[in-house]
């Protein structure tokens, strides 16, 4: 347990953190108010996107800021950010960003954020620190942000008339912790991501159910606390248990071992890296966000292991099967991701072979299902062994399940319990949670994005008035430049393809002087629908005419339309397909 | 358990059946071969589209002919079926079609598969011809083909020098049969899909165990047993257990008990109607695979209730809510069902309110989970209460789990198993499942679609030879059209929309006469991009310049090829996106 030790050797960095503090320029508000305000702006509606806005008087406090990945219904999407144009005017009062652990759902939406809000200070723990360096650095703005380090146990951070105290959860990565938030209008609880493990690996402790249990004593109004694995029965399978069960796979495993695992989850790393050690394997990385990981997590004391133990895949000839760990991305099924890569034979380093056993160290995510099992079919053709989560217990979530929930509410015994993080769905069962346990319906409110809760003498109640939050979607290097409109036309081009007809008219006359021309992509085999491309063409011809015979002035744009609706019939009828039709209206 | 005694009445109609039979033209072969030959078209890369082809000498027999629904690479694609190029010139000695049971994923190719093959007699059990016959109408099909009613316990069918009996199984809708198949190479056994119920609803009785066993001491070279639940541990739960669940949750509702299922799903079904009867409520049924299902296996005496108990949903008003149960489709989450209809408040008659319970007594199909839980969230959010499989056991599979599999192998032991059914990790925990019964590895054979097997004297083996199959992609009223290269366009048209560059040139010169026009869909916002639409604009001409000042015969194909590939540099470089870029040329 010496990773244990490591968090005292911090000294308490409040001194600091009140010298990094920003000068709050309005001591004195105009509009002083007794209450307090609690705005979520992501996280509420779906699981990713995680941001919270505490606001007491002049000052606001954000926890967490993070991305969600798109749903099958955004095509060309890469992620989803939080809409944060309700700070737009309220730059000068954000005291700090607190993030309470290093998952892309929590901290993703930094880089893309941070600079519209003014480049305020962040506050975290260390690894997530490091994660969050990371980002910065890939988006050249590591100079521009400050990113402040506290001690859990015992930092305590002013952010104007609130204040901050943490405590340590465990979770599927190290230091994630809760956030205790004091303010004149009421105590607030917010738990992060967290599950109870009495025996973690050995890079995290246990979370500190005694300074939980203090903090509940404080006298606290609401506890916002996560929902993700709210409809799961009993109590979170400890990660310990995980490596009991792994262990005599990889002890008896012939040929490669090849693991595919979060590349977050450092304590399944760390015991994975001890069981080579003990049986004397080696461990090769492949995957980007692995080798990251594992570097960020090793070089700040996070992963502990002798230096020649492991390398990168591109060193993995030479060393025989029996002795290899693969330690992979890819647990999701992702399109590009290292095990995509090998199961597609598209990996330059690995080449699936008889003896191989594949190991999925993961569980799927909700919409992950079916290209997970892409994965696994084409690796078992391969002749891979594959072991995963429904043949044995080879994964544990880093979300409390009912039990744990639970124990967080009795530990925190708060006035008002706000579920937080997951769909609707989760947090509903999660409430159901609450009232299980005494508590009153009124006393547990169910908020989504872009309500306001307002928190005032010790009374919690959700205001008539919320923000319109839109989605901003972030496509290569575009942020929000894709909307509704592109997503319609992504979509109906899809399920149906595009059809450009090709009208040429006389810029006088405003006559046809050739035949319109048909251009499709998507949509049919040219050469085996010659038929249908003609009588296109002569609709498109015959509307043409019709729409501009009857009125003189019709403007272009209605011209479009009408040849566009006349072609959707004749596609409609005879394929029951509707293209986008794009007509397009050249003058000569 | 009225229904049982409903099989004993009806004759064996061995004779009818002889009638039936196609004359066989070629009774002496030129190539007599002493080998049975056995082609699976489909289900064995997939769930879906089962179809499998024995031969033996100049005779066919297919068994089922089923569709399979795309994965999300294929938008548009409403169906995948078998591809049957293979038998184009056999169509005179298919001797017939036998159908195993009523799903779509086994009899949902006939109407599209059945002309091709020349209307080769289909022969099945009562209710599956029932269902058949409806698909039939549907596509006017119902007088060409000829569908056969057989009785399992009795019927012996003779296919040219084959023989056929039936055994009753279990499975999620009524009339399920397993084959066996006798040729003078060798006795074969097809399962069809199946699980042991010996406590089924009121619609089947248990699978005939004796008549299974029976089958199996005649000898039996070759067991096709599908694989679909053969990662699944235990025995697949009863379906009356599930009765037994849903009985106090029916029984205590208050308000409106909104029913999702499977609409072939008879008896949970019946369940729940003799539930209705029992608390005095009543039924009222909302979409039209529901409807159709329901009059189906009601007038064939496979549903019974009081005639005025089931309604349609347009009467539901009036009724007081304790008293209402509604059965609807979607319980995957179709996009145009009822339930998503009532989840997206665009049902008719079902407005969703607080008292409503909403219970979807199914599981997911892989790859349906996020379209699920989106339908859960949305009822959640209008205040229905859910209750779904991760709450408590309200569905069953109808597929057989491990110990089924097993049960199954041990009546028929069979000399050789061959797992169908399934991907190909199904099938293969398949074959783990026979190993560790004792058979030996080279008895269990894993083929995939268009692999042929070939059964010789007792002896069955892989052949070297094997048939190309591809994938027959239905989109609307298209069967076939719809190919690689379309799905592809249609792919890269929702990741990054399309971008169609007009470039007008003078006919005789062949220079530009205009500058180039740029029109894009599902790319970006015209009007925040006008930059980049610009710098494409200069970019097309240049590249149009370039490419025919290089050479004056350059074809067409070449310059729109050239000035797609420098389009494609800007928007790859400025937005990290590739969208399909069509340059149009019109000549003046």
């Amino acid at each position: 347990m010496e990773m244990n030790s490591k968090y005292h050797k911090y000294p308490s960095r409040r001194k600091d953190f009140t010298q990094l503090q920003r000068p709050i320029s309005h001591r004195i508000s105009e509009h002083l108010s007794q209450s307090a305000k609690v705005i979520p702006l992501g996280g509420l509606n779906e699981v990713g996107k995680n941001m919270m806005v505490f606001e007491y008087d002049r000052d606001i406090v954000i926890i967490d800021m993070g991305l969600q990945f798109p749903d099958m219904n955004m095509p060309g999407v890469d992620y989803i950010i939080p809409d944060t144009s309700y700070l737009d005017d309220k730059k000068n009062r954000i005291r700090g960003i607190i993030i309470t652990h290093g998952h892309l759902d929590h901290i993703g939406g930094i880089p893309y954020l941070i600079e519209r809000l003014g480049f305020p200070p962040i506050f975290t723990a260390k690894l997530t620190a490091g994660f969050i360096k990371k980002q910065l650095e890939e988006f050249g703005l590591s100079r521009r942000v400050r990113v402040n380090i506290f001690d859990p146990d015992k930092a305590i951070l002013r952010f104007g008339r609130m204040e901050a105290k943490f405590f340590r959860v465990n979770h599927s990565i190290p230091d994630a912790v809760g956030v205790l938030l004091k303010t004149p209008a009421g105590n607030m609880v917010h738990t992060g991501d967290f599950k109870f493990d009495e025996t973690p690996a050995r890079d995290q402790r246990p979370a500190d159910l005694q300074k939980i249990a203090a903090i509940g004593a404080e006298g606290i109004t609401a506890l916002f606390s996560e929902s993700t694995n709210a409809l799961e029965k009993g109590k979170t399978m400890s990660e310990t248990q995980i490596g009991a069960n792994l262990e005599p796979i990889i002890a008896n495993a012939k040929g490669r071992m090849i693991i595919a695992s979060f590349s977050s989850l450092i304590g399944r790393i760390q015991q994975i890296l001890d069981m080579a050690v003990k049986f004397k394997k080696k461990v090769f990385l492949s995957g980007r966000s692995m080798h990251d990981s594992v570097e960020i997590a090793h070089s700040l004391g996070y992963l502990n292991y002798p230096s020649h133990l492991v390398k990168d895949i591109s060193s993995l000839a030479g060393t025989p099967d029996k002795d290899v760990i693969i330690m992979t991305t890819g647990s999701q099924g992702e399109e590009f991701s290292s095990l995509t890569r090998i199961a597609d034979k598209e990996h330059q380093h690995v080449k699936i072979k008889h003896g191989d056993t594949v190991l999925i160290s993961a569980s799927p995510i909700i919409g992950n299902e079916r290209a997970i099992s892409n994965v696994i079919n084409k690796l078992a053709k391969l002749g891979a062994n594959i072991i995963y989560d429904r043949i044995m217990d080879v994964h544990t979530s880093g979300h409390g399940c009912q039990e744990d929930l639970k124990m967080m509410i009795d530990l925190i015994k708060p006035k008002y319990l706000i579920p937080i993080h997951g769909e609707y769905f989760m947090r509903q069962a999660h409430k159901n949670l609450g009232l299980e346990m005494g508590m009153k319906d009124e006393n547990i409110i169910l908020i989504e994005n872009g309500d306001i809760l307002e928190i005032n003498n010790g009374r919690v109640h959700k205001s008539n008035a919320r923000i319109n939050l839109r989605e901003v979607l972030i496509d290569g290097y575009g942020v929000g430049d894709v909307g509704a409109q592109i997503l319609f036309e992504r979509n109906q081009m899809a399920e149906n393809g595009v059809v450009i007809v090709l009208i040429t008219i006389n810029k006088k006359t405003r006559k046809l002087i050739a035949d319109p021309e048909i251009i499709s992509r998507g949509f049919v085999l040219f050469k085996t629908s010659e038929e249908l491309i003609e009588s296109l063409k002569k609709e498109a011809a015959s509307a043409y005419k019709t729409i501009t015979k009857k009125r003189g002035d019709i403007k272009r744009g209605e011209i479009k339309h009408y040849i566009a609706s006349q072609l959707t019939k004749i596609t409609d009828k005879s394929l029951d397909r509707t293209p986008l039709i794009v007509p397009v209206i050249v003058e000569v």
